[in-house]
């Protein structure tokens, strides 16, 4: 594979990714979307078929790596040489940052109105709005949009959830391989963005489900820089979480691989 | 493809298309459906399954465009000839037409009883019911079942949401013959499908995702022409923007091929 | 095909069918059940994961067409000989027969719990309890489970509705050998079922989307016969909507592709 | 296949599979997760893809069994030798336990926060809480992330619905051989998932759905030794139910295989 071809598929099938799965959350939190509190199967559903076509769009340019974590767990395995992975990274977290900003510009109009309606922006009463300040202590109303957060705060178990939830995505795709077929048939992207709404809806519940570094930390950098009002803070202190976890996770699962499937 | 191919495959696979997209905007809106209030998810899924449906049945015919903006981006793919393209555009809008027809004959009961309740139509209170009047002005209260409209009303805004839509939509299409053994398994129609409910899901949200000219314009028509008691306004003046928007992204899709994966 | 394999194909693959299909109304209907009021979206999943269920357990022994209007469309295309279908036609009915009876021994203790509660059979109110007395007259509280009922009554309406859903879901079976590589991949059933599913979205509203006669009619023979508490009637006057309307709709369907595909 | 192979494929892909599974419950049930009460849908569509995820990854090793009455069906249909049943059902119990110990990790914090807070508990007013105590008398709060349990307990009832539940899965599983082209695309895994969703959907309202003996009595031995506060009974009185009613249905699909399909 040419440097070019990752650049090119890396970027834009990850802005792809990014595009639609903080476009969900974009469409389930904002007020006056019409998928306002569409609920969490919705979400889930939404990063799956974010996956599914970020996936199919570059997956025959650069293999649709779109994760760090992949990347390094295809590396570990022998499938990705270790000397693409540095490009394959800046691509990814490239490709990101692009579809955090197309999220914005897809629903500017409704970041307007609803940061600036004082009944969510607290304006009027004081209060932060629609964040719980004990769990969330640094987050503004949106960054929800752009980056993961925990429900309950906790260096190592945020942690270990990124890690086993990395895990089993990471392994999954290592092991598409071994299934007879699949690589004829062309599904392989069908069948990780259902794994991936699977984790979403069963290992979601407390962080929120990055495993993916660039998924995080390139919305995050979007989220400030951005000239949102009344935004809140990017809360920089939770951001290395997401992006160790999963690359925790990506070298479990390679580690895995060769150890019990190689 | 012979040119009664491409009428009688475009035809029938967009009336059919429309009549289940359009029939589950009915099921969820029209009074005393079983499916009433089913939610955004049904919604999106619905509008997938459509899709799925109407490509199935037209692909070995016509291609399964179904979808100016998608002849569009296959012409300067290179894929369809520019001279079938007006055939194409032709045979959409009438399979469209038709098809709001059909979803009109099978809720023919619930579009009486909803128009004519009064807590509906408003006609004993004098407001316009369910439409707020401030969004859609000229929207009366069944054209969300035949065509799509902004909940936030600004042009730019509006058309930017739907260029990015449609490119998305587009560069899948565009991209599909490059994943080996989609084209040798058939379920190419099924991938687009599910980036279909994918860009409902993500980008749905500000207005209403038409990402196909005569998915909008052709129902449109139709809900001026029916005989439907106090069905309200054809918000014409919204109308131009579903049809452009989603062209712009079939040309923006149709060049970024050309340019990053050709 | 063997008169056995149709026998024994058609007869377990439509007791499958209808066993899921009418467990997941079960399930969101009897009092206790963990899934009450799931809502329609899993409604219509649960039937479409019937025919997927179904159809690929009997696939390779009869073709799998488990619904009488589906026969008729593929005698009509030439696929099924005109000798065969009243073998099809009655290894349905048993079948389905089959599993409404099984629905009925799986929710045994739900169905006794909830017919004998006075709230729902409205003992205690002299109410008729769950049913809307105007639009059911001759149904009983737990005949949603086995059959179909309009939301309207309206002879016509009801009978144009099923021949439209019915249509699109025959013209999409007959179509699929269309698409190159369907036959290759066994990917057939899982489409069909997909289709079902958003039949039942999009078409479902008025009528709750029989689109199969024996769907309707064989639940509804052992509804009358199961000695089930307070059960209410067999709403006979509606029965014969649901048989004709999709035979109909398998004739329109196999004439559509005569003049339009073959 | 070699034992090492079909202990390694069903210890890891079990595993994955109650990870995923366990995980979903865990997911809509604890305090503070992102998808508290997401509702039935979700949680069945969480089990399927809980099979997909844990089906791909140990299918091109071991099979992808991940269940005693799978193994028992493929057994009575000779597909798998009877030699390698035992080494098959210890595979699945050790990874049954190992996946719900992960589960416990992914939501340490969570369960502490659920099983210590006054309202949940029942601390402050001496009710047991959440569970309804006639219904589940010695099952404790969290007791339904890890095993199944009754909504109306009686045995012979709970044991046919188990039974007729497996048999559905376990003849969909022994037939797929049946259908031409599902081998060679490698969509076996995936059909299998969405007819365990329908299974749910349909079959899952009167006992939760255990059909596969260790995904029950696993997590269940590890509920027992965990030291989780205020957990609760782990119901070994319900727990054979789920054991034998699978086996059953696995033993009654592969009789019926032989009898009708062979």
């Amino acid at each position: 594979m040419s440097s070019s071809d990752i650049f090119i598929g890396e970027t834009i099938g990850t802005a792809v990714l990014i595009l639609l799965g903080g476009g969900v959350c974009a469409a389930v939190t904002l007020k006056r979307s019409k998928a306002l509190n569409a609920g969490w199967l919705a979400i889930t559903l939404g990063w799956g078929f974010a996956v599914l076509t970020g996936a199919y769009i570059s997956g025959g340019v650069s293999g649709a790596h779109l994760n760090p974590a992949v990347t390094i767990g295809l590396a570990v395995q022998g499938t990705t040489p270790w000397a693409d992975v540095p490009l394959y990274f800046v691509s990814q977290l490239f490709g990101a940052m692009i579809g955090a900003v197309l999220v914005w510009a897809s629903y500017y109009g409704h970041f307007q109105a609803h940061l600036t309606d004082p009944e969510i922006t607290g304006a009027t009463t004081g209060q932060e709005g629609m964040i719980d300040k004990a769990s969330a202590p640094a987050a503004g109303p949106v960054l929800g949009i752009f980056s993961t957060g925990p429900e309950i705060r906790n260096t190592v178990q945020n942690l270990v959830t990124e890690v086993i939830a990395t895990t089993v995505l990471v392994l999954a795709i290592l092991t598409l391989g071994l299934t007879k077929g699949v690589g004829v048939s062309g599904i392989g992207a069908l069948l990780v963005a259902l794994v991936v709404v699977g984790i979403g809806l069963s290992l979601g519940g407390p962080t929120g489900y990055a495993i993916n570094p660039v998924r995080d930390l390139g919305p995050r950098i979007v989220h400030a820089l951005l000239p949102l009002p009344n935004k809140g803070g990017s809360d920089w202190g939770y951001a290395w979480i997401p992006v160790v976890g999963p690359l925790l996770g990506g070298l479990v699962a390679g580690g895995l691989y060769q150890l019990a499937f190689a």
